[in-house]
């Protein structure tokens, strides 16, 4: 039967629970060491590529554009068939970005912008459409929340992804319990979709038990159809374009899925490029968290919040006084403040510095706070300006079943 | 959990695998007794109720219209809570019908018509709506079928369906691969369905496995939806309408699921009216299958066609030879031509004339053949001059999203 062809395949892209301490699925990442998750293991696990020199130096060359500072530093630092993305974009041809976020009720946090900050360069380097998909559905069957509240969740956070500064004209934004009752095409595409995968493919991949409701064990059909171009025939026509998902690795199940699918659908693999996540405050061994507000700096934070939560809860890598930590120096490899500098500082050089001063005992964790502060305060605050011009209607703009910029007729 | 409060009595629903040798699930209905399936056991064993000769007078009195041959005669035999129904007539309140069809590549056969003939007659004397699913999502996930293909098949069967006479004005007509990507209340409606359901209910009530795409895991969401006049606001706007569904008694189990997710939606439990199956030309223990077409009588069969199959396959009641037969009588019990003549024939004092002189010898199998062929020729030729009119502007209009002519606001 051909629903069963790939069942050994997708079987082998099991849940995971690392061997020894890191957990990485959609719904739970977690880590027993103080440095956080081994991201090199995560690679081998899930089957996919480290970004090495080699690739950033053949991204640099093909873009023309000196490599973002996410992408030098590693914090992207897995893919799937990237080079593929950029064979396409030397030869000039076609392809689009697609990238989504689980709305939650609470204001995002800056770990939820880092993929999205990304996702502007990205296209911004390729000139590309992108599309975001906000999985208010999936909100709603995973937890006690109303279709209303789910929905009312996605509009919000999509202005708070708007006011990262994606280009109208060229970015469709959708969410599921709207969009889907609006596009056949994309229904129609679940549906083939639904139709390669059987549950125990989806349990091997998930980890779905039988007691899981219904509509969770289809959500990864949902999470899938984007992926296909011939889901939005209002923005592609009838062209069959690839695909780059920009995401952090814990939605990496979904696309392998989606992969094999497209195998089966005879339709372009997409292609991934994967993030590490922002630790939370208190370590690396959690990521930062909407539910814990304590470990999280939030982009409706003020000032104030910013400065008290990195002075108070900014899990410090300093010795515990300052003889010994001028004797010893700081630990870059747990202190979080430097950890936040690496997303958000972009000059390479200063890091360098403060990462020399700070190991070396000559700065002091609090002088190292001072400028996690002094570099995110600003950031935020430029963010909320944008993000108070974000109306109902300027939202309405990106959510508008249309044409983009790109003429693919 | 919430999700697990109603598993205990969804799994005690489970799919109907009679004791003996009965088979009735939406996939499969067979019996290995000449006089066809045990309908009263079948009563018991789904935990419908008998519509008995009380109902059919409280039918009577409510709607004041004598009872339809099909009812009268038991050709529509079970029933879940139609006295609410009945009492909301009575009280001159709103409610809607609703039923459906899974699309197939073939025409249509006589006994496709049964259920459809019931449903524009109630549709008549209790002037409500009338929706009408096309599965034809179902037909994709179900059989090695193209969405394109099986979306053909649903406008096809459609057609059919209209030629029975249906009031435009009264009639909404959609199939789930468009109509669902155009109206997203419905979608909604599918989400709150499937976070009711678990895999393990599923599995209990229509008997899938481990190995079914995981497609056919929801697709219960989607034939419930209809149940639920929210799902449809341009007809229905804010208003909470009860439902009643003719169908075959196989798609009972859909209607299970759903009235127990009605009452954990707050929403009322659907009503439902179930029909027996117009037997197969060779006798009671298939139900007429398109699939075989020597077993069938199709809406497109020419009268040569009609009269050859009667009189070669029609399965008789007859004695071995005349002299016999005039002695002992024919079975009207196994007689297929008789069988259509229950189902087909409205005059009730020339059945009851037919079955006497059939039974007592005095009519033979020939003879009785002759008048079922007489009997249905003109039915289909009258219904064929329907169907050729109906072209793809007809079936637009039923198609169209839009109000019907009732006022709900």
């Amino acid at each position: 039967m051909a629903q069963t062809q790939n069942i050994e395949r997708l079987n082998n892209l099991t849940i995971n629970e690392m061997d020894d301490e890191d957990v990485v699925d959609p719904w739970t990442v977690s880590s027993k060491s103080k440095t956080g998750l081994d991201y090199d293991k995560l690679i081998k696990r899930f089957g996919s590529s480290k970004i090495d020199d080699e690739l950033i130096a053949r991204f640099e060359k093909v873009t023309g554009q000196p490599a973002h500072h996410l992408l030098r530093r590693g914090i992207f630092f897995s893919h799937r068939d990237l080079h593929n993305i950029l064979n396409l974009h030397e030869a000039g041809k076609p392809f689009y970005l697609y990238t989504g976020r689980g709305p939650s009720s609470d204001s995002m946090h800056i770990g939820h912008m880092i993929p999205f900050m990304f996702t502007k360069w990205l296209q911004e380097v390729f000139d590309v459409p992108l599309i975001i998909q906000m999985t208010d559905d999936e909100k709603a069957l995973w937890r006690d929340i109303k279709i209303e509240d789910a929905m009312q969740m996605a509009y919000n956070n999509a202005k708070d992804i708007i006011a990262v500064g994606f280009d109208v004209e060229k970015t469709f934004i959708f969410n599921n319990l709207d969009f889907i009752g609006r596009c056949p095409a994309f229904y129609q595409n679940m549906v083939r979709i639904q139709k390669c995968v059987t549950y125990n493919q989806a349990k091997g991949i998930f980890g779905f038990g039988d007691s899981d409701v219904i509509g969770k064990i289809t959500f990864p059909s949902i999470e899938a159809a984007p992926a296909f171009s011939s889901s939005f025939p209002f923005i592609f026509g009838k062209k069959i374009l690839p695909v780059l998902i920009p995401c952090a690795i814990d939605q990496d199940p979904y696309f392998r899925m989606t992969r094999d699918v497209a195998a089966r659908l005879k339709l372009p693999k997409p292609s991934l490029i994967h993030s590490t996540f922002l630790p939370a405050l208190q370590g690396a061994q959690q990521k930062m968290s909407a539910s814990d507000p304590n470990a999280s700096i939030f982009l409706n934070d003020t000032p104030k919040q910013i400065k008290n939560k990195i002075n108070k809860y900014a899990f410090s890598g300093g010795q515990d006084t300052v003889e010994e930590h001028r004797e010893k120096g700081g630990n870059t490899e747990v202190d979080i403040s430097y950890k936040y500098l690496t997303f958000f500082l972009e000059d390479d050089a200063r890091l360098a510095q403060i990462k020399k001063s700070y190991e070396s005992g000559d700065m002091l964790t609090g002088e190292l706070k001072k400028i996690a502060i002094e570099l995110i305060t600003p950031i935020i605050q430029r963010y909320q300006e944008r993000r108070a011009k974000i109306t109902d209607e300027v939202m309405q703009q990106y959510f508008a079943i249309r044409k983009l910029k790109y003429n693919y007729d």
